[in-house]
């Protein structure tokens, strides 16, 4: 693999065609300047990687500059200088007085900037509904920039991200197996009497320490782990209780690769199944090869979808939420990419190189079984990044 | 230590406590009803506690209701009433085809919720820079309820939480506990030739399992152990790349008892540290000491800053970032509060059971130094939540 400036793990050419990409997108959409605050959208441009998003922060696009410019905490300016590709003169810092005060807002500085470089006064894009971009934001910028036409960018660049490069399929191939290593982790830890806090100490340790050729990243999610009752609520977190006897958990976990993640979900239940746990995972399971069987270029987003649902629906049993998303590249809160949903609205013609977790779950009123997979759009079909049973695991 | 319903870790009156004082706050701010969209506000209102915040969620808080009102994904429902104090009528969810959708909003169903409960049309606050509540959110709820006024409430909860209950500081006594095994684990992890992702396992399973007694809970912030070069950048992650001889490292972490943080900072150097750096280490201790000696009830949070600020001026250096900041409970990303900030503007005047990280770190171009320590204002003076040696590790 190519390795960029400051060990980014892409070359310049790279990021040059995801600024290409971005700046056409833009011109689509009648940006002249586009605001970019995800941090996976940050690093996606820049290389930009670091825990400063709790702090206001972003990277500026304008179509006629050769490099987008990073704005950040003046703390962050020499991680900025450490990771991205960028020029020093694109990266600018602002004093520390700007941060969670009461008077002055670190958009002023962004607006001070913009201003300063001449691109104020243009039809500017935010990425509106964000992470970390707030309500406050906007409206700074507003006050700041009165000549300005704010409009929503939405996921613009999110759905550059969509369709992925070679690089970045072979870091998530590398995260698959760090996946694998961390599902069986554990599956091996999760025993009755056992805290769940200790099996979600061998899984946070299985995730960082990766393999022996390459580290693991920190997930955009923490291990999920519902146990029991639990398995009806998706995103609750461990305890301290111990994991029962004749009781399921449904393990949520992600191998992150230099951020870019392959998330995984099983269920293991301790003791002797009931039938309607054991009978709801084989129909899980057929619902995945049916959604796999759909799954190729050309398709929509929605067939994966119907093919999930019908199969389930023959079984008499029913899930309204969404069965996936896009997924790769991320910061927390989120590993999805915010764009491809598997659900019946989503009329997405799937591409060579979408990355989708398929995620069909059966959550009813006090249990639930969750099997998923991270499947690629090939050239001709779709294949899963991890090779794991796809079963319900008993102990 | 009294437990509520649904093992929450207080009891009905802390939680009553908690929202008359809330409301008496958004009184003084002539506000009727507030959305708090902060998970940590969320959960310290009502109990809730899961890894739901990528989605749109938030409490209602309202003068005349008894209890908040909970509104998020349907999904996510089971898990309110698995883990808030409130009856069942005051958790709605919104259907799932609202999750990051291009025509439907979140916002759209709070609205609807607070018109069905006749709360539209009152003065309203938001947390317009909370992360979380981004731009979109207030566009729609201007949009859905034309008739309401709406008012950036700020950090109002936040505030309310500055001041800890001796339940809560029962909690973060149990977290100084966990913190100080994590930081041991990592600086014994530590090594020349050591992966950065092998210590961060260890780290990351340290701050899981917490103590044999009672377990920990994920850290809002991952491990930072910014190494060499990358100790001027406070918040970058770790890599691959193993430890080497001749190099400082700092390591961030938090010890987390039930989303309580007490975070602690240290610096290790591997090898015979270089005077510049044994020195910087022995003046952020003596400046640790300077601000403790001027840490009491009555003072203000700026004379803490200012103590420690006369100290390294003393020895020829000089930190134009804030120097600490409120702490507790938190969710990614970040475990500050956002009210409290050590720094020359800052006249918070000091309140037992207020409780900071005092964060004295020095950060030059090409290294840096910290030591911190959680603290406590106590009734006459000031505690350390930690008892971990305050110094340079050399190994």
């Amino acid at each position: 693999m190519e390795f960029g400036k400051n060990n980014t793990p892409f070359g310049q050419a790279e990021f040059a065609a995801r600024l290409t990409a971005t700046k056409k997108r833009m011109e689509m959409a009648g940006l002249e300047t586009l605001i970019v605050s995800d941090p996976a959208n940050m690093n996606y441009l820049t290389g930009y990687n670091a825990w400063s998003f709790y702090v206001h922060q972003c990277v500026v696009v304008e179509q006629n500059l050769a490099e987008p410019i990073w704005i950040g905490r003046g703390q962050d300016v020499n991680g900025a200088k450490l990771t991205t590709v960028l020029a020093p003169e694109n990266i600018v810092g602002y004093s520390d007085d700007h941060v969670q005060s009461t008077v002055k807002h670190p958009m002023q500085a962004v607006a001070r900037v913009l201003s300063e470089r001449g691109l104020s006064g243009k039809r500017l894009g935010v990425e509106a509904d964000s992470y970390y971009f707030t309500a406050k934001s906007l409206e700074v910028l507003r006050s700041e920039m009165p000549g300005t036409h704010f409009e929503d960018a939405g996921v613009l660049v999110n759905w550059v991200r969509a369709v992925k490069s070679n690089a970045e399929i072979a870091l998530m191939t590398q995260a698959a197996r760090i996946a694998e290593r961390i599902m069986q982790t554990a599956i091996d830890a999760i025993d009755v009497g056992v805290r769940q806090c200790d099996a979600a100490a061998a899984i946070q340790a299985a995730a960082a320490r990766g393999t022996e050729e390459y580290g693991g990243d920190y997930p955009a999610i923490v291990p999920l782990m519902p146990t029991g009752v639990g398995t009806s609520c998706p995103h609750i977190t461990w305890l301290d209780e111990p994991f029962a006897a004749n009781a399921g958990t449904s393990i949520e976990i992600a191998g992150v690769r230099r951020r870019y993640h392959v998330p995984m979900t099983r269920t293991v239940y301790l003791g002797k199944p009931p039938a309607k746990m054991s009978d709801a995972a084989k129909v899980v399971v057929e619902g995945i090869a049916a959604g796999l069987a759909a799954a190729k270029p050309g398709a929509l987003a929605r067939d994966i979808h119907a093919a999930w649902t019908k199969t389930i629906e023959r079984h008499g049993l029913f899930k309204d939420s969404r069965c996936g998303y896009s997924v790769g590249l991320n910061y927390p809160p989120d590993w999805g990419e915010r764009t491809i949903s598997l659900r019946s609205s989503d009329e997405t013609v799937l591409q060579p190189n979408m990355t989708i977790h398929f995620m069909p779950g059966i959550w009813l009123d006090d249990w639930g079984v969750a099997i998923s997979e991270a499947i690629r759009i090939t050239e001709t079909g779709v294949e899963t990044f991890c090779d794991f049973p796809r079963k319900l695991f008993v102990k």
